[in-house]
């Protein structure tokens, strides 16, 4: 057994495929998000603007949660120092908890030191606790609720993406005293289209099924106090489990699941992804905290992201460029090959100092790479323009498709 | 399906096992740990002594740790905003890795969120990777390895706790040509005993096995520049893949590998675990910089916890306490019952201001439930000789087994 051969083949493959993954080494410079520096390939720090943050309303930024951070590190030091149930249960994560249940109407929440093992222990708790369940997956679920699903043990049914007609076949063929739970994304992140969930809560009822939504992607950023999709297409209450993250719009890191008690108490209770883990460091969860009251009180950061978000799509299609349909803060430029995908996103870093990531398999299905950008509230008009001109000389140098601009 | 009923029912179980978890509300006194203030069931918050943090050298509270901290979050805001590749890879993850490869004597290293989620990831990434690998697992490792050696599908064999015989039966008894993966932990943590690491890799040289090596109750606190046991025997060149913490000695929060390049590209380049969340904040990765390096450098903080540790087992041994076998910094005291472990914990807390967790199924067996005490360089023998007086008190009330005053 040669194993290093083993390992040299895998990465092989990766190579050939053209999408062996280079992180970037960045700095960002706090108070001017997206300026940032870069470490990679050059010598020193290289200015760079960064497109492709999901720090999506720059609240890693914000001096409201710099400060409780701060304070938090000064108050009572640096990790917890234990799992929730031995020693890692501070007064920070019961208050943190509290302001979740309440952004998202529910009884209680449950902290998760990520989103990733957020969806994964509850998705694979939720189908150990309830025998013979089949969970109803949308087919463009993320990783980590594929991850949980497949470790839950269950029948697994995946309609397909926001079908309805799919997922109502697939409920109706269902054994009718099986318990059922239907899994989606309110915002996919990477089309930046959004479920139709009071549709989906429509058919849950009708089949006495449960309903798990994860809105990592919509949390901070939809609905007047920023609960998401849910809060403001006004369907929370109908979801049974809401889970989101503290690592994207609301800029620090971690996870949650809000629900009702019974059930929150049953994965706080059974999930190993939960008990077996030191609990997120207080300082995080303060700075979490004071980013989750800024935002239910302040729509601005909401208002400056989705009028950056218009603005770029509206350049970005007077221009010809191939951005693809969304109707949320997302903008994909579809490229459709791996190489490709990655040689405009080095040109861009190396000539422009635009910093934008390429999408490739297995974040996408392949032949659908692409270059996803997330303007927020601190991107301004010049920055657009500017981005937009570079991308239109990529286009030309390589050859690519693009429409007669408009 | 009445759905509540199920997880009500779930919750019963646990009440009727005496093993239902009430997390303890707490905030440290950063600087005069291991000094905190309890806010549950208490009108405002109030004084106890923590006994069971895994912050073992109270490194969370170091003034270098915090000034690190928040030198990060001044230079570059709270979250990474984004998983490693998309945005999410700073300049301080990429020298964290190289100093942990440092410390550990490998070529590279690689950041998880947790400890849980780099052995989960991990393991079930290599297993998928070696098609046909049996994974030998020492019965006691962690529910993180655990769930991780399920995940990768692969054939598992345990082996009996720290028990060379058997495992080379086992191993022996297995196909010569299949890959092969022997996982163990270092210190096993809730009895405070050491694998034989060596004499592993003896049996893993002579069957052409790999090795992975769980160091977290180890990592800060062994060898003379804090790289664990492996350290201390130095053997760590002899171990495929060292695993560790950055929550218990180094006192911060986040997960690790260590191991060759290639082992670690493939991980990075294939693990759902490790792709798809976001990095490490890097106030957290600054924090933990700074620790790894003052424990390279300092062995004041070891010396101090063994120390406390050999004074707080010969205090319990001299009362007559049933402590258990340990050569570690790991003190537990054995009680059998899940109920009166839970009784004795809260009759510490309510009545001599000690905390310190009951510890149950499923984190030890069932029969063999315990109190497990963590002393480090901040505990003085003042507070352990009030909290030998406390626990022979209390023994007595509830008339508990006790061997003759030594």
């Amino acid at each position: 057994m040669d194993y290093k051969s083993v390992f040299e083949k895998a990465i092989d493959r990766l190579h050939e495929e053209g999408r062996y993954r280079v992180f970037i080494d960045i700095l960002r410079n706090k108070g001017a998000f997206p300026n940032a520096r870069c470490f990679a390939g050059h010598n020193g720090p290289k200015p760079i603007t960064v497109w492709c943050s999901n720090d999506y309303l720059a609240m890693g930024q914000h001096p409201d949660v710099l400060a409780a951070m701060e304070e938090a590190l000064h108050n009572v030091g640096a990790g917890s120092g234990g799992t929730r149930n031995i020693g890692g249960n501070t007064h920070y994560h019961v208050e943190l908890e509290a302001e979740l249940a309440d952004l998202h109407g529910k009884e209680t929440a449950l902290l998760f030191t990520s989103g990733y093992i957020s969806n994964e222990a509850t998705l694979a708790t939720l189908g150990k606790i309830l025998p013979g369940c089949v969970i109803f997956s949308d087919e463009l679920n993320h990783a980590s609720m594929i991850a949980g699903i497949r470790n839950s043990g269950c029948e697994k049914q995946v309609w397909r993406h926001n079908d309805l007609a799919h997922l109502e076949e697939l409920l109706e063929a269902a054994d009718p005293d099986a318990p059922k739970l239907i899994a989606f994304e309110s915002v996919y992140s990477m089309d930046g289209d959004v479920a139709p969930i009071a549709a989906i809560c429509d058919l849950a009822d009708k089949y006495n099924a449960l309903t798990y939504c994860d809105e990592v992607h919509a949390v901070g950023m939809y609905g007047s106090r920023g609960g998401g999709i849910t809060d403001r297409d006004e369907v929370a209450d109908r979801v049974t489990i809401i889970e989101g993250t503290l690592a994207k719009a609301i800029g620090v890191m971690g996870g949650y699941i809000a629900a009702d008690q019974v059930i929150v108490d049953v994965i706080r209770s059974y999930a190993p992804g939960f008990i077996f883990t030191t609990s997120l460091s207080p300082v995080l969860v303060a700075g979490a905290l004071a980013s989750v009251r800024h935002l239910k009180a302040s729509s601005v950061e909401r208002e400056g992201q989705q009028a950056a978000a218009a603005m770029l799509k509206a350049k970005f299609r007077e221009a010809g460029l191939p951005v693809m349909d969304s109707v949320t803060h997302i903008v994909p430029l579809m490229v459709g090959d791996p190489v490709k995908a990655k040689k405009i996103s080095d040109i861009l870093l190396a000539e422009y100092g635009v910093y934008v990531q390429p999408i490739n398999f297995p974040t996408v299905p392949r032949g659908t790479e692409r270059l996803r950008f997330t303007p927020g509230p601190s991107h301004t008009e010049e920055m657009m323009t500017e981005l937009t001109a570079a991308l239109v000389e990529i286009w030309q140098r390589l050859e690519m498709q693009q429409a007669a601009a408009a």
